[in-house]
């Protein structure tokens, strides 16, 4: 069985741990947003891929959900002394990660190979996909003017109102071979429920990925990172509301409504399927909230099996 | 006054902290070898420069003589995760050092402003003097041909036999003009006991530097890191020999003999000054093993009140 999920951060990072322990033998090809990859300090960090990454292998620290188990932060605190902000808190494990990253692109290797050698050598056995090799950045307006994502996210720690979205470089990015290879073969398609403005809409944006999408002859199954009218974490639903979409499961279901095949909603959210059918959206209702392993395990089942009209 | 030191790394660091803890109202300039600097995953590591500012800032580990007391090696430990050798033991703090420094040559910062940068936010109120500020490297020839100096060092461990020493690039180094300035005004310069061949020499190979101090007015006292037969530490006599030098004290005397107003050497290498005297090398005796602070002060009070003839 070939399973492609398209993936942002922490909350997608879930989802991709339950189809990864739940369907061990599947081929799991995981597309993942770049959009929000920062430079600090030279080094070439890319929060998505290594939350994603650490995940999978059973690396990360589960209760801050970014970044590596026990981690300390000597260098940081060293860098405070040169005068370093240190407000994107580097640990030494994940800096050995950056590193170690930098250090392979500036020998050539594209972002796709690092990302490759990278699971590789954490013994992560899913294929792991950028949606890109090309540099998109994320910047967010505020009523200040525009900030690079990072800055909106970890640094004002998404206080400040969003107005706006911007991709930068995503006209003339191209997605690798292999990501539309991945959806090419693809038995079933699944969208995690990770932010659909900056973190499943810059992997939708890049160049042709979308049409693929749309032509796909695969069940396109998206789960929905917003139950009621709150995101399920970080700042989705501001997001949503800067560009205009409704800030609601539905709205979701509508953002990807060319392609989607069904919306999965929380159970708790009795508003969602209500609205999805008004907008001729199918939506089928689960627990989506994944606070352990088995929850994690338990929607994964449920979106690779949910049989569709 | 105005004092000089010509430091290599750990054994010249510590004649530096006797200077600077027993003159602390002198102007110290100390002129540092970056010949043995190494690119580290990208990183632009300097030896001599970092031993020396985490001496006088007190944070070296007193006991290796390298690397920052009490650091640790998360992210060395990391990188061996992703197939790096490591034999450079790159702590957790120290990488912050090269982590900023690389950072600030890349915004186009030279070698020596990112030297001064790094002493002020430690709070070394000595000026720290890179010989140049272009790239020198020194490799060693063996047995088994020319490999880089850190190779020869740090991963063989000198165990290896030279044969030869060879200074990449120094034709077309230049020294930055406050090396020739601190010359130019010293009242005092002295010669660290450091490798005569590794580290002091590739100071003295920058084109004009050694006929800088050829021309000097100031007393020039240079303290040998050899006693007897041997260097007090690492490998400075198997590479005097590897270049022809006569492993000694005396030797040390010689390969400074066109500009050297005094030779100390050790109290208990009872050859040293009757070959010095054979070779019209003026030389005094004292204990010159800095094993404590207190004889760090003293060896620096020797060399900066010695009356010369």
């Amino acid at each position: 069985m070939n399973l492609v999920l398209l993936c942002g951060g922490i909350g997608g990072s879930k989802l991709a741990l339950g189809l990864y322990q739940q369907f061990p033998h599947a081929n799991l090809s995981i597309i993942v947003n770049t959009a929000d990859d920062v430079d600090i300090l030279g080094l070439h960090v890319s929060p998505d891929l290594d939350t994603l990454i650490y995940t999978l292998a059973g690396l990360a620290n589960r209760r801050q959900g970014w970044g590596i188990q026990g981690d300390t932060f000597q260098a940081l605190d060293m860098l405070k002394m040169y005068g370093h902000e240190a407000w994107f808190r580097l640990g030494d494990r994940d800096i050995a990660t950056h590193l170690a990253r930098t250090h392979w692109l500036r020998q050539g290797l594209t972002l796709s190979e690092t990302a490759d050698r990278q699971r590789r050598f954490l013994n992560v056995s899913a294929q792991i996909l950028p949606m890109t090799n090309d540099p998109v950045r994320s910047s967010i307006e505020t009523h200040d003017g525009w900030i690079p994502f990072q800055d909106y996210f970890v640094r004002l720690g998404y206080t400040v109102e969003p107005t706006g979205v911007r991709l930068d470089g995503i006209d003339s990015a191209r997605a690798p071979t292999e990501v539309f290879e991945s959806i090419a073969r693809a038995d079933r398609i699944i969208v995690a429920p990770s932010n659909p403005v900056v973190s499943i809409g810059p992997i939708l944006a890049v160049p042709g990925l979308r049409d693929a999408l749309v032509e796909s002859s695969a069940p396109i199954i998206a789960v929905s990172p917003i139950v009621g009218s709150q995101a399920v974490t970080g700042p989705a639903a501001q997001l949503m509301k800067a560009v205009g979409m409704p800030a609601s499961a539905c709205g979701v279901g509508i953002a990807y409504q060319d392609f989607l095949d069904l919306l999965v909603v929380d159970a708790s959210d009795s508003q969602a399927q209500t609205d999805a059918a008004l907008m001729g959206i199918e939506a089928r209702a689960t627990n989506t909230i994944m606070s352990d392993a088995r929850s994690k395990r338990r929607l994964a089942r449920f979106v690779v099996e949910a049989s569709l009209s």
